[in-house]
């Protein structure tokens, strides 16, 4: 719907090696430019650093960068992440194999935005001293954070919304993402996370017949039946992620972000997942599906369930698995007490024999740590980590302040980056409370960046008149 | 000399491409530990960012390390640059072509000093909570300022010295550096720049006839006669390197860096270049020819000089070549007139074209600057810039301090990284104050190591006794 606000989408010829000479090739990298708010000369620039996904999505699901840029005078920049979305180095080729695929790594995507970014400053009449502010939300917040911390030359600072730079290897327990998964259902009705705890069983009870496969793909309305215990493993694993899903959109008020969903959307699940203990499986899976139906079918529209999909298909769910097999690595673990799932330890070696079965890569657990710092990040400055207590990335976020200037955010009643939406009258004040204090940071960064001599020149007086 | 102090040559398994996932293969990087004077545990590591040479011969000639060893309880680690000394990646093959040269490139070094260090102190017990300072002269010094940048979360601060991070695009004059050498050489004696200003036509003059290039051949004793204007050009390059190097290794006592050489030797060259302005062409080429002998010939061993080689074979010279021809792109021009050499523009293009031919690749110019940040460094902490007034390094130099804790010295008799070198009973009270400043550094930043809470747990009782 801010299409119209936009001025133009542009692709900006970047290289797709950035460490190394021998692949010398560039690939078009897309961008969106809106500046209708901003202030000529020397006004700052908002730089959305694109994560997993089309970069139109993020735009249109960042609706408090639209918000802020008027009041700061500011010009809009979102950048696509390479392979995703129209940003693909090698075309239609870009996931055909391993070689096509090793230049899909964050510290080429944060290279991509330094180089956009300088080029911007270059070739943009008035941009040459604007201050550059990057945003993101959960991938894209990661990025953000550590763009900062590995180019702060080229941004004064960074709002990292929902980013989970802990979760990975020895930094936090493995099982507190699904702690909070578990927690919100809890809270969202009696017996909810109980009784989802129950169904695996349920389903493994019906799912081990012929007949109780029939009756569960026609109870959950499944595209596809399911033939063999394969198929209910795959199940489960579906059903798992749904739940998850639904912890992290967990808004306050109607929204489409992973699926079209209703207000506060686990309490409308848990209506349907209220039994007391003395409940059938059958009963128990017809809550489940009913359940279920809330998440994929809230509009109506859909004649079956995709147990293959599980989120909008913007989001680049097998770009994504290559950096999990990579360098996102990402330990998760259940044990069924603690959480509502099925217990299930962090198995790295599988995990990375799985990746080499499907790119023939393997990830590197410790390297992810090493670049970006882990928790040895106190000598940066000048970036918000926000996180919401409802969204289960908060487990591997920075949920305290680590010095002034590296400072925690926390929004109670706040899904995966509620902060990043649009304003809402649902809004609870934690999140309204967020995004004022988020732009009061911004003020102050920029008002640093305006006093700092030498490296920064002074700014215009057009300017001054927003800070 | 001090191979004995040192416990092992040890080598590491790293990453062939720490950016990519295709290539997982490894190569043996070399590094070198001392720790006679380590105090266990938690005693501080002083670590040497290798540069484009043989690891030993950096060892041997970083004295300073060796000395505050003692005083700091410190482990000493020198760590070998990839593609260089014995740290090749392909083994014989390393230098074959620009794919096997792909690899070559500072960030990926860096990555190797990070991932090597991250091994040791979780292998070396006693290690875990050691503080771990950067240690860097010239290229070294540039690493090892970059280092602190990109990695804080490894080292705790850095000392490079005669690290000319600004000598890159549009950073300083491309004219500064010659400068420098021209006024190395007016203040060393008299007429000693002027003489060498008027001693390219006397070249020019001379090279015009085979007779005249006879003579010349065999005034410089060179091993490989001239036979035309190509070879006199090469000539003229090697002198002018001659030059360079001089004020490099401008030192105050007899030393043996890149030649072995009397104690200032600027000075003992300008003997032989005092000429008033009458002298004939083949007078003045006389005197060049001796003067370039106090370089090459010190010994008095030299049968012939030997036109292709400058400095110790301990230099990998095809290396720093290709860097140069990919990130390390150092404009350097002359003008004749400010400084003592023939006239010549900085020309990028010609630059591009002739990497294009010797290794089918072309530099980025820009990169660095937006990489490294250019003269946007404000925002980092914890490293000293140390400079020599002799050293014409200086130019592309840090001069003068950026913040409280991004701090220059000065050392106005100093070449090269003298502070970095043993000390030695000639030394200028100025590279005295330099290494007690940078003691002191080092003391600080251990203690704040120490002091912060959360990241780094607190050092040991043994340990507090040495700040």
């Amino acid at each position: 719907m801010h299409y119209l606000l936009l001025n133009f989408f542009f692709f900006f010829c970047s290289q797709i090696d950035h460490f190394g000479f021998l692949q010398d090739g560039t690939f078009k990298q897309r961008y969106l430019v809106a500046d209708k708010h901003w202030h000529q000369p020397d006004g700052p620039i908002l730089f959305y650093t694109g994560n997993e996904g089309d970069i139109t999505w993020f735009c249109n699901n960042t609706g408090f960068m639209w918000e802020v840029a008027e009041q700061l005078g500011a010009m809009l920049v979102f950048a696509e992440h390479r392979y995703y979305g129209e940003s693909l180095p090698f075309g239609q080729a870009s996931y055909s194999d391993s070689k096509h695929l090793n230049y899909l790594t964050s510290e080429q995507a944060l290279a991509d935005f330094a180089v956009l970014i300088e080029n911007l400053k270059s070739t943009i009449p008035g941009a040459r001293n604007s201050p550059v502010i990057a945003i993101g939300g959960s991938y894209g917040g990661m990025l953000s954070a550590w763009f900062r911390m590995k180019y702060p030359n080229v941004v004064i600072g960074a709002l990292a919304a929902s980013a989970p730079i802990w979760q990975f290897p020895d930094m936090v327990p493995c099982g507190d993402f699904y702690k909070v998964v578990t927690q919100d259902f809890a809270k969202s009705g009696d017996n909810c996370d109980a009784n989802i705890r129950r169904s695996w069983k349920a389903i493994n009870n019906l799912s081990s017949s012929a007949s109780g496969l029939q009756w569960l793909s026609e109870e959950f309305s499944l595209c596809t039946p399911l033939k063999n215990n394969n198929d209910a493993v795959s199940f489960k694993s579906w059903l798992q992620e749904t739940w998850v899903n639904l912890a992290m959109v967990d808004y306050p008020y109607e929204a489409n972000f992973l699926q079209p969903l209703p207000a506060w959307p686990i309490q409308v699940v848990c209506k349907y997942l209220n039994f007391n203990s003395t409940v059938s499986d059958y009963q128990l899976l017809q809550g489940v599906a009913q359940a279920a139906k809330v998440y994929y079918n809230y509009t109506g529209n859909s004649p079956c369930l995709n147990t293959s999909q599980t989120a909008t298909g913007s989001l680049g769910a097998l770009g994504w698995f290559f950096q999990a097999c990579t360098e996102m690595v990402m330990p998760m673990c259940t044990d069924g007490v603690q959480d509502m799932f099925e217990p299930e330890e962090w198995n790295f070696q599988a995990f990375s024999d799985e990746c080499n079965s499907v790119f023939g890569v393997r990830p590197r657990a410790d390297w992810a740590g090493t670049v970006y710092g882990g928790k040895k990040i106190g000598s940066h400055s000048n970036i918000i980590f926000s996180n919401g207590g409802l969204d289960p990335w908060s487990a591997g976020g920075v949920t305290s302040n680590i010095t002034q200037s590296l400072v925690s955010i926390l929004i109670p009643d706040g899904a995966h980056h509620l902060d990043l939406r649009y304003s809402n009258k649902l809004d609870p004040p934690s999140v309204r409370d967020a995004r004022a204090l988020e732009l009061k940071y911004f003020q102050k960064w920029i008002r640093q960046a305006q006093k700092s001599t030498g490296t920064r020149p002074s700014i215009s007086k057009n300017w001054k008149m927003f800070t």
